[in-house]
Formats: C-alpha cells, structure tokens, sequence
C-alpha cells in the first residue's frame, strides 16, 4: 500500500475520518501535559507472532497529523514478525505520537490480523492448485484496507464491490427468467470488460451456467463429492470457485475437488487482530 | 440505536460512505435483470445462537436506499436468537433489496457478534460486582456501532474518545514529571465535568495516584495478587479498573480481585461475527 | 437512470454541487420578485430533433430543492423527439421552476446532445457486427451522465475507470519488460473477475497479446488494411477494439474490417448539446 | 488560471472528485506493473491547431497526486499552439504519469476546445465594438473552468451564478406585475453593487425598462433590424445585449446591430475539445 | 429565510455542522432518561423586547434531526416582540426538543441579536435620505444568516463577498499605479455586470475616483465636513457610502452630511444577542 | 491553539468553510490588478487595549491559502496587548495578504473579544476562590474557537457539548420521575468517566440531588441568599456552580456566596469584538 496516489485519491478520507472519530475536539490528556512542540520516538513492537500488514497505513496516520513525522520501518507489509520483534520507530511532536497512536494501531492490528489469518489457510491450500479469495464480507469502511491485507497474506481479491463485476446469483437468476437469460442480460447489459460469475446450487445449474457462457461458475455450498462432480461438468469451459463458510478448521476438505479458487468470508469478517504495541516514549529535547 | 437524531447528526454518514464503497457507479448485477421498480420481499434468518444487536442500523441502511422500504422486525436489539429464526422481513423495490444487502448485513453481522462475545463475558462475571468495559481498540470508522453493541451486549462504554475524558498513562506521567503534577494539570487544564483516570503500573504508583485525588485508578497488567493489593490500597477513595489483555479465557482469574471494573479490547477488536443470512426473496408484483 | 439507488449513492451529490455552483447564496432575481410560495407550471419543448436522454436527472434536479415539485414527463429517455414537442410539465414553487431551471437544463441538453450524436454513429454502423463504444474521454465530474447517456444512444460502455478493468497500454507493457510479462503481472496482481485488454500498435504485438493470453485486443490507430489483417491473426483467440479518433465523418471505412468493437472518444467529447428549452410558465395560485 | 487562492478554495475539490470519478480503488493496470516509485517523464503534444487553456489546472491535477511532481510548460494560456508542438513536459513517478493522465487531459482539452472556439468568434466580431460573452449555459460542476476558457479565447463573462447579478426574465417581470415594478423590486431588495439586467422580447419593452432605469437590456432573439432599433431607443441610457442562439455560423449579421454586448450559450455547451495527448514516456531511472 | 431553495443549497450544511459540534456521539444526558419515542412539546418564549429574526433557521434545526417535529410560530421574522412573549410551540419527540434546544436557540438569539441593534441604528437615521448597511465584518460561517439578520433588522446588504462584487483599496489602488488605472483593469476584468467601488481617503481620491468612472465612492474615516465637501465633488455622478467604525452611538453626526449609505461592521460583530429561551415542557403520551 | 493536531483534525475544515463562504469563485477586485506572484507584507496593529487571542487562526488562515506565507508574531494568546501595539507582520504573496484579511480578522477580533471580555469578569472575581465557566451559548460553527477564547481569558470551560457530559435539567429529571431516578437513570446508562450535574432550582431539589449522590450542583437563576444557603446544605458533598444571565453588571453579588464556579453565557454570545486592523502594505519585489 506504498502507493501515494492510492492515499491521496481514496485512502486518506478514512484515515481522517477514523482520526476525528477518536479526537472530537482535542487529546485532552496529551494537551493538559505538554503545551508545545517536544521532540520524542516511540517504539512499534510486535507482541504476537504473524504476518504484518498495514505500515503504510500506520505511518501515514501519523503524518496526516503532522508531516514531520518521522517513521522508520525494519519489516514491510508481508513479512513474518515475531513477539516482540521490534518493528520501527516514531519519531515527532511527542503530542502526535501519543494522539496517533490508537487510531494507526487499530489500523495496524487488524490489517496485519487478516494477513496472519489468510497466510494460514493460504499454507492449508499448498500443494493445490487451489487460489484463495476474499469476499464483500468486510468491515464497513475498511474494504480497501481489508482486501489489501488479504493480498499481503497471500490470498487473492475477489470483485472489489457491485460496480466492478458481474455475479448472478439466484435472485438476479429468478428475475431473469433462468440463468441463459440472466446471462444474456448481462452481456447486453454490462461493458464486455467484466467476466460474468454465475452462482449454482446444484449440477444442473452448473451445466446451464457452462452453457449459456458463463465466465465463473460459482459452487454455492455445495459437498466435496458435488464439486467434485462440477469441475467435470465444467471441463474447463469456465472457472471454478467453490464458496460457503470456509474456514481454517474444514478448508482441508476442498483441497482434492479440483475447484479453480475457493473464497472465504472470514478472512475478512473473522480473523482476530495481531496485537501490536507502541512502547518506550523517550523525550528527545 | 432507535435514536433518530444520532443517525441524523452521527450514523448515516458512516452507512452512506458503506454504500458509496460497495457501489461506486450502479450494481451492474441487478441492473442488468432488473430494468424497473419490482416488489418484493426478503427474510432475514439467524444462522447462529447469539445475541442481535444492529437492527435498526441494518433498517436504515435500506431506508437511505430508498425510504419507501419497509423493513419487519421480529426481534430487538439485545435479544438472543437461535440459529434458524427469522429475525424480520424486508419490502421494498427489490433492486434495494439485494443492492443494500450485503452492507446491511456487514453491519448487522459484526454488530451482533460483538454483542455475542460481549454477552459471554458478562456471563462469566456474574456473581461479582465487577463491570466489564469496552476500551477505544475499535474498528476505524466504527465506534459508534461498536461501543453501543457492547452496551447492547451487557457491556458498559469507558471512555468514547480522547476528547471526552481524561486517561493519564505512564507517558503524560512522564511529560508531566510524576503523577501528583500530572493530576494537578489535568485539573488546571480540562473541564471539571471529567473524572481523572491514572494508568498504574505497580503498587508505590497506585498510592501516589490516590493521593494526587485521582477519580479512577487504572490497574495496567497487574497480577491478580497485585491487583487485591491494589484494591486495599486504594479503599474506596477511588474506583478501581483491570486492565491488560482480558478475553474470554483468561477472564475468571481477575474475578475475585475485587476490582470495580474491568476492561477488554478482545470485545471490539477481535469478536467474530454472528453469521446472519437474507433468503426467500419473493416477488410481490 | 430511473435507478433511486444510483440518485442516492452516487449521482445526487454531482447534481447538488451543480446547484451550488449555481446559487451561492440566493437566487436574487427570484427572491426579488416573488417572497413565498406561489404555485405554477412550465412546459419542457423541444428545440431540435434528437434522442431525448437525462430526463430523471432533470426531474430530480427539481426534487432535490424541493421534493414537492411535480415532474409530468411525456417522454422517456431513449426517444426520439421532434423540433417543438412538448417533453413535459414541471409543477410546484415558482421560484423552484425558477431556480432550478439552468442547472435541469445543463444536465439535459448535455444528456441529449450525446445520446444523439451517439445514435447517429451506431445507424452508421448498421448491418455491420460492430459494437459501439465509448472511452474515458468524459467531461471531469460527467462520467456516471455521459457513459448512461452513451447507452441510451445505442451504443455499449468501455471501461468505468481505471479501477475496474485493465487495459495495458505502451507504456505499461514498456515498464513490465514485453506483452507477455505484462499480461502475466495482470494476471498475477489483478482480480480474475476483470479480462485483460492489451492495446497494440501493430501486427506483431497483436501476434503476441494474443498468444500472452489476452482477453481483449485493442488496435490503436491502425489503418482499415492492417486491421483486417489483425482480425484475421486474432482468428477468435480474443475480441478486437478498433480505437483512434473516430467520428461521424470516417467511421465509414471501419465498417468492412471486422473488427468486433469501436470506440469513439468524440460521443462524449464533442457532441454538441440537444437544443431544449423551458417556456410557458403559468402562474397556478 | 495561475492563483492559488482560487485553487485551494474553489477548485482543488473538483479536480480531485473527477480524480476520484476514474480511481475508485487504485489503477489496476498500472499497479500490477510497477509497484514502486519510478522516476520517468513524458511528454504534452498538440495535436491540432487552436488555443492552449487550461495548463495549469493540468499540472495542478499531478501536484494533487504527488506534490513532487514537476510540470514543465513551454506555452502559456492564451497562446496559439500548432499541431505537434511540444506544451510541456512532466516529470515524477511514472505512475503519477499514467494514473494522472486522463483526468488532466479531459480538462485541458475541454478548457481549450472553448477557447479555441470564444477566439474564433471573436475574431469574426473584430472591427466592431462589439464584446463577446459567455452564458451560464455551462457543464455542471464545470462552470469555473469554462468561464475562465471563454476569458482566455477573448471573450468576456456574463454573471458567473445567481447569486452574484440580477436578471429579470418574462417570469420575473410577470411576477412583480411589470417591467417596472420589477426592476423596483430588485432595487429593494438587492444589494446595490449588483447592476441590472432586464431580458426584453420586443421595443415596447426596451423602452419600459430604459424608463424603469435598468442598468443592462438584453435584447433577446430580435431580429437585426429589431436590435437596430433597439440600440436607438436606448440611445445610451442603458448597455444592450444581444441574446439568442448566437454561433459562429450566424454571429456575421449581429455586427452592424450597434449593441454593446452579444453572449453565446455554445461557446460553453458546443465547442469541441482540442486534441492533445501525452506522449513519449522516458524512463529517467 | 422562508426559502426552501436556500436551506437545501446553502443553509442546512451549516446547520448540520452545528448539531454535529454539540452532538459527536449522542445526548447522553437526554438518553439516559428517555429510551424510546415520547411525544412532548414546549414553548419558545421571549425574554427581552427586540425585533425577532431566525424563525425558518430555529424551526429547520427541529426538523433535520426529526421531520415530523412541528413547529408553530406566532410571530414572524422582522416582528417587534416583547419580554415573555409567547413566540411559538415545538412539539415531537421529546428528545428532538431537548438535543435541538441549544444549537436551535444559538441561532435565533444571534440573528434577533443583529435585527434588534440594526433597527435601532435604522431608527436613528430616520428622516434621512441615508440607507445602512452591513460589512464582510460577520462571524465565521454565519455570513448567510446575518446577512438576512441585517435585511430583517431593516438595513441593506453591501456586497455578499469578494466573488460579487469590486471594490477597490486603498492597495488595489496602489498596485494598479493609481486610481484610474485601478478602475480600468477593473472594467477589462470583471464581468460587466458588477458596479465599481472605490475606497477614498480624501478628497483628492474623491475627484479621481469620479473622474475614472467609479459607479459607488465609499468615504472611509472621513470627519463630516469632509463628507459633505465629498458630497459635493461626486454631485451625484456616483453613489456615495461613509464608512468607519460607526456604531450605535456615533450615527447621530453622519445624519446631514448628504451621504446616500453608511456602513456599519458593528451590525453583525458586536450586536449582543436577544434573551429567547424554551420553557414548559409538556409530556403529551 | 498552536496545537497542529486540532488544527488538522478539527480546525481547518471551520477555516477553508470561512475562505469559501468569503470566495465563491475568486477574489476579483485583487486578481483585477494583480496578474500573477508579487511579494509584499503587511503588518497587524491593534486598535484597541485588550486581550490578543486566536494567533493561531489567523496565522493558519493565510497558511492555508497559501503555505507559504510567513507570518511574524510578536504577541503570544492571553498577552496584553494597547492600542496601536505592532502584533505581527505577514508577509507572501500579496493576493494572499488581501483575500484572506478579512477571514483572518473575523476569526482573530471575534475570540480576542470573547478573552476581552472574559479577563474583565475573572478580575471582577479575584480574591474569591470562584471560578468562572463558559456554556454551550456559543456562536455556530464557532464552539472550538471560542472555548479557547475563554480559557485564554483567564475562564475555564464547562462541558464542550451533549456528548461529554451530562446534566440533568428539569426536563431530564421529570422525565426520569424524579431527581433521584434520573442520576441514577444516569449512572447507569453513561460511561463511568462523566461526572453528574444536576441543575437545581429551588434547596429542596439541592438537598435530594446531594443525596443522590450528584457530582456537581448547579444553582439555576437562585438568589445569593438561596446560594449562600444552598452551598452551606451541599457541605462539600459535591461542587456548586450558579448559573443564570451572569454578565460583568452583576456578578459582584455573587461573590460572597461560596459557590465554586460561576458560569456565563455572556462570555461567548454578547462579548463585542476588539478592533484590530491590517495595515501598511508594502511591495517586497
């Protein structure tokens, strides 16, 4: 998430916002203590084992307060830390370090949570060809935070919203009139840049999907054996993902169906946080 | 949450910003199959025991869609529904329906989960005069959700922000040259509509921190043996609070400290959600 | 765009920032002569023959100063209107028919002018297997209008944005090191929702994006001869885009190419507004 | 259009919206190619003859991406540029460039598509004491962007909004029962910097509002003849304007009307862009 | 302010942002006594004589937290009101009228603040042919409502801001190179629809400022026998307006210097408020 | 207020809303004679004796037009500042120095008024131990600037808003059936950290919101008798606070009754601004 224009265009307003949320009008504890600018570092250190994610975000919580921030980075996103490794040091107005501290660690330790999360069902998968996918289940107003963590920890995106991809599912199937039709309506319908997913509960509906021209056909909970059984009737002809309350205690079952990609929701929605602490303020005046 | 002049001044903002994440131009999926206004209707169903909490979030998340939808409740935040109960019913245009589902759910989803995990807690407190809080470890942007599902949970909120109380940790201590002078500024300082809280790491600071007129006192990763001693230290001058990586497991040790109040980051930042589902769309037309 | 959802989330704010930038304070002229609420009527006429389109964006530009005012349309987007037709009766405050008039009006004729121009270019196309497309070439603030407008002329959308869809262009393909590296960082880095569109310049490049694996081939400025040549290399492997410069006068020679879209930067930046206007008013009190 | 005031109050907030109507999330294609800062440059590339306008809304648009960024400008605003001539040349992280592009180059060539378009017609307008001005017939959320193109081209401004001048149209004068009760009305209740304007359909009422003391009169779709008249009537108690349709294919037989002041709705809703591109990326690493 | 147009363009933003200031999370003090809807109502009283201003701002701030509050007024804006007073009954949900209180009554005690001093500076100037004015001298984001607080207190508006019209200083003068050059680039700069107003700090700039064609000459700190010495000069080739610290007190010696306007900062930056509270809450379940 | 976070986070935005207010497209009679870059300073001179308060924001306001403006200052908030006094010299671009003066001096009169004013009452209260408190009778939109005012003035500050504390007034005390229930009703739905305020109105309601345990009384519109007496019943049992149309007329009287704080609302919404000016212009190229 190194991308400054990524912050500039769509990532800053959360961090502000998220700022505002904890500073309504100021830091009153910082503010009765210190009066005036007073130079410190502080030091991030890891107090769990995992994967870190969110760094980026970190440092740039800091710098939105004051751009003088200084923060010094020993690990990037990605990189397996372990308990009390020492991440990085910050170093500034001592009032931006203690004021910024909870809303860049909230950022933090949940990004690096989902990274640590998705890197273990990521080693699950091994051995497979198997890709693992996030999903919309994120927090809101943490999607663009969320679905980077998912990438870190070595998992891929799904569609990013319902404005970027085509997924039919059995409402939009039912209002069409059967999944050829719904199909039909998509192509007319959207830009030809999108694939066009279709959501199927049983094998029939896979073959309808193959047929009609599906892109990716969805294998909406469906048993080991059934999916099994779909990726023959696929053949090839579209992508497989396989979808339903996957999670790190039954992912091994899938390993053998020979599905293209398998998404879980709670990477996203479920995996708790990475702790991570700021410690050792020392007064640098 | 069935106060509308917080959603007015302080929610709708948050839920607005949900939707514009999922749907940066238009839900090409229902788009493409549904060119009109269609009636129709949609069940809500708890697919897990636990506690609701978000109803009314996830209510007026369709009603910024559009006010015409009218959404059914069968349940009411705080209550504990079983896996399988239909929570409510959602009319409306059934564009709305599935284009606000998924945020809908996002909310309702993790707001409920929080309210499960915190309900749990409380559970395992019971028989002790002890009150477990929240801390500000949040979601970004979701505060105001989290906190209140918290309360929804049995919870109690601590402080909201930096800006609505006063927490002295060991680095305005510091700034400040010792607790009696940190104390002695928050007073000169903030509004006296705030209570003092000092963060404490051993017993002398403890004593030095009822001495200065603190109003709460903040055990921070005490012992239990430490935080009894604390407790007969203190004696009623002022209120007493646990604090340190509390959860679900580790909980019951602290029972018998004869602390007043306990905190847990865990209830906000590591809850998983309760797993909700909407099913059974109809057409109505 | 008769879509409430797509007003709600995310064409309301573009509409009301219009009207600010339009009434910074008052309406002055209105407010003069006329005090308090006085009911009236005005008709919609047609100036010109055209394809009529943005007429719910009109009628919400009503709605959004005063959700009383009544909007009778006798058209809908998409039709095609004759020179003096009347379009519709807009009913409510006078000094909202007043106010609100310019800014309804911008949106419309704006609208139209496209939808027209675009349908001109798609009869030119007919009896041919093209597609007509649009491109990012929209007016800053004007994208969710003119793409919706684009389709309502007859023609089919590119892209959204540079969010969703990828399109490798020189110097992409220059940075990853080739065609075939490129489309392979694509693959690796980007959801597998999106098809992969690479523009090339000449038949070679068109040999290797196919062979890399692209979904879609763009031929930027090729000549009718090389593209003929190029579909024929293509030979069904991916869909073809013809692109450079094309308008009413030379997208003639495309026709006999075969070349399965063409996109034209001129429907959305150089058509020329639909002439409509609002006359009548009569005083209803 | 070189005041910073004017950027940082009035004009930062569209650019970036329309930097945030293409960049949702991030540029895929870019990002899946280069994933860290790469020094390059490229360069700005007329490519057709006319007036350059809009340079530094141009650079501004990179700046708001990354503030190091550097935009090297061999032209002013206002200047003539021939087909390939060289405008400029930007210089930053090449992925700056490529994500910045498109959104810079729509304003550009639409700002000077209109000025190119306004210097046309003022040059058929040459030899007379006839000024050139513009309308409020604007793109919405385009409006300070178009009224500075038509200054650049050699054209004047009209009234930027309805808050900032008074004009009174067949409804105003309806309302208030008469040419001069209406302009009476504005003079109580207007401030009195503001001059007036009263739009006048035939001579009848040229005269009432000369007698009325109004400070402009547009003479709206009179004929040649009818304008002649008019301005001896007037006979310089008042400025005239002539209105209705003006483009440069009729604007010829306005010249020897003898009115001060002819405005045109197409020089800000018809004018076609300016071709330009970007070209030539360098990587300067 | 009955204005609808205006509230929903330009107003209700400010409102907004004012109940967000006293209201960042909820009314703890209000929800912790009432749970749920509870239907009351409660009287607005005066408690001072004064001119009464701010109704439609006073009755808005009820209905954007609740628009079912109602809100009935028997005085309206511009009237005379006296000490206990009977002004109007609010009546909805009980904890709209209690969160609304404050922000509602902030309004309207300031805007009748600024009509009460106004009508009295208007008042003392009565049997004069001399018009009173208001200055950019207002409060911070409260320009819109003390502008119209001065207009109902029975005075005028000078410009509204620096974007509607031209008035040239003492260093606009200065860096033109002189009075008639100030003048000039004015009228080849600004839309022709704006009157020019010189400031002149003797007679001398007087003469000029006439000579050079200014529409409006304002005579800043000038004692009253300069004025009338001015008066004379302009003899009437321009409108004249004396400016400089005039208050309620020092209005009398302005009175036969023959000015046609004065004006006065005092109006909006000093004017104390009017005494209005809400008493006598009814519970009506 | 020299703390960038406040400005950062809840600051600005109060600012560059001013700056917009003040310039809805530009600054024309400054850009009429000033085409481009010129550098010049200008100096700020008080007019009056007072005390000087909101530096800061004047400072920022140029800042934020233009970062690189330097402002020079030779006072600090909270001095003493006389008539004609040098308080500092500005100095940047000179478009800068004239479009934002009269923002900069809103801001900078308005709160230098309010400490003004609240020095005189808090020496009108020296050799009392009384300390005098703001209210929420604050200007809109202005809360953060004239909080600090007071505080600056030598007051302290009551709650910042609804959310931060709570005080129970008749209203929340009829609701709760009595005064009993409502702190009671308070304690257990607010956060521990917020202290409890009970408004009384007659000793009776003293003597039970003692009793019920009320951290603070408020002796509402009681008569320095009633207070002497109220205080003599509280007995230290909780702080006292009189509140009721405290202004510098009659707050001697209540200097002898013991009470800890007076509140004044007066402070904040009738305190007339102190007169500062900018003056003396020069040219620096």
């Amino acid at each position: 998430m190194a991308d400054l224009i990524k912050f500039k265009v769509n990532v800053d307003k959360y961090i502000l916002s998220a700022l505002k949320e904890d500073i309504t009008s100021e830091d009153i504890s910082t503010n009765c203590v210190i009066k005036e600018y007073k130079k410190g570092s502080v030091e991030l250190i890891a107090k769990e084992d995992g994967v870190i994610c969110g760094l980026d975000v970190y440092k740039r919580t800091f710098e939105l307060l004051d751009e003088t921030t200084e923060v010094k980075l020993f690990f990037k996103d990605g990189d397996k830390v372990k308990n009390k490794d020492l991440l990085g040091v910050v170093t500034g107005d001592i009032r931006v370090l203690l004021s910024g501290e909870r809303t860049a660690l909230n950022y933090l330790q949940r990004m690096s949570g989902i990274a640590t999360y998705t890197s273990k069902l990521v080693e699950l998968l091994e051995g497979t060809k198997i890709t693992l996918l996030d999903t919309r289940k994120t927090t809101p107003n943490m999607r663009i935070f969320e679905k980077y963590a998912v990438r870190i920890g070595g998992g891929k995106n799904h569609r990013y919203n319902l404005s970027d991809a085509i997924m039919l599912k059995d409402n939009h199937i039912a209002a069409a009139g059967g999944v050829k039709e719904a199909v039909k309506a998509a192509k007319d319908y959207a830009s030809f840049v999108h694939k066009i997913e279709v959501e199927t509960e049983n094998l029939d509906m896979v073959r309808e999907a193959c047929e009609a021209g599906a892109d990716i056909i969805m294998l909406d909970n469906m048993t080991p054996e059934q999916m099994r059984e779909a990726v023959k009737i696929v053949n090839k002809r579209a992508l497989t993902e396989c979808s339903g309350n996957v999670t790190k205690e039954n992912i091994e079952k899938i390993k053998s169906t020979g599905v293209d990609y398998v998404s879980s929701g709670a990477l996203t929605h479920s995996a708790p946080i990475l702790d991570i602490s700021m410690k050792n303020l020392k007064n640098l005046d």
